[in-house]
């Protein structure tokens, strides 16, 4: 039987400052720091040993793994990054504040840009200083492949084949694989496992911080059950998920 | 034209203690962390941007890698890992205090044992709380392929092929290689590189913590020279590794 376990990267230098991220690379704060290592000592204490690893391209995710393998004492595990784990494209939002996006483009339109299933913000100008047209972390790709933009239902198109492909390989070899990774790719993949409709998962918050663990079946499907290695902090966490979604 | 990167790690918690470590995985030290801190900003301040990233499997030299991208801003890059980097394994000492082992084995074998080229400490006996008989993060290789021991002559034995085969290979496509590992892997590398006689690799010491970079030609030569990114610190740090081996 296969595990797979899922930690959303915790709080970045732009989180504090109310910016929106999505591909723009930003680094953890020091809170983002002790909600990883926070995530490798739950890994320990709970006995869930990774044996491979996929990551996002961007750093908040790889810094969040390398944290909480170094706690668990797993740093040794293979190694897979990948654009397909990153964060929803923001397009147009990238690098700006919340605060005055919403003023921007009024409230209706900014909720839309934020949950909707399908429905992508403005593309990103190639001028923009948080494109990432040239990026040279993407060299390795399809430039055709690259978003400008992204809704949750374009995050999912984007990830899926590659879970489906690759990481579901070492998972049918009876691996426990470990994703670090974004809110939005990780909705995605939740989706997915669950089987959920648009609306339930525009309403799906997955805490910070907090390792859920889907234990999987010869099919891959989670019919032995999920669960947050801290049940009460994950609670919680989705609580504050959700009401930063309602901060203006 | 390739370029191959090379970073020692710095102290770890074992260097601290005086401890033989070998193959043992111990952490890096506050020191360390520094050391790996700085190696990550010479990269940055003299523009060397690896491509890919190959490691030993021991924390130690791992965390200088995470350390060091992390501060260069290429935490994105390609990781592999492999136990050909590791550590030179360091027989039945792993684990000794150094005094003692002085002691135990008198001050001519104590020497062969730390620098000849090609004797061997004894065995580590596999019951030993410091054998790697059991360990997990080798599972994935033939066991009959692991050491019990090892002379600085059959690190370079189990570690060439795979620079020859799999790092070379990244090389010929012109990428830059950082190869973060420890002391003998990397003076093995050296010896072959730079073509060193057994007596003359005896007494190199590659400083902790400073990048050391090859610039090869179509060959694989290093016909186009080689530095230290801090050639002061360099020559301090092996000082330094060369006085800590007069130590008793």
């Amino acid at each position: 039987m296969a595990k797979l376990v899922l930690i959303r990267h915790g709080q970045s230098e732009w989180n504090e400052k109310n910016l929106f991220t999505g591909w723009v690379d930003v680094k953890l704060s020091a809170t983002g720091e002790k909600e990883a290592k926070r995530a490798g000592e739950l890994l320990k204490e709970k006995n869930v040993k990774p044996d491979v690893l996929y990551t996002s391209k961007l750093s908040r995710a790889i810094q969040t793994a390398n944290i909480a393998l170094a706690e668990a004492d797993r740093l040794w595990i293979p190694v897979n990054r990948t654009w397909r784990l990153n964060e929803r494209h923001y397009g147009a939002l990238q690098g700006k504040d919340k605060a005055e996006t919403l003023k921007q483009f009024g409230e209706e339109k900014f909720n839309t840009y934020r949950r909707s299933f399908d429905v992508p913000p403005p593309p990103i100008e190639a001028s923009s200083p948080y494109s990432q047209k040239n990026d040279e972390r993407y060299r390795d790709v399809d430039p055709s492949s690259l978003p400008e933009t992204e809704s949750l239902k374009l995050v999912i198109e984007r990830f899926l084949p590659y879970y489906q492909d690759v990481i579901s390989r070492d998972l049918l070899e009876g691996k426990t694989v470990l994703i670090a990774a974004h809110g939005n790719s990780l909705r995605g993949l939740v989706k997915h496992l669950d089987n959920l409709t648009a609306e339930q998962v525009s309403k799906l918050n997955i805490p910070t911080g907090i390792p859920l663990v889907y234990e999987l079946d010869e099919n891959l499907s989670p019919s032995k059950g999920k669960y947050y290695l801290d049940p009460e902090g994950a609670e919680a966490g989705a609580a504050a998920v959700a009401s930063q979604g309602q901060k203006k």
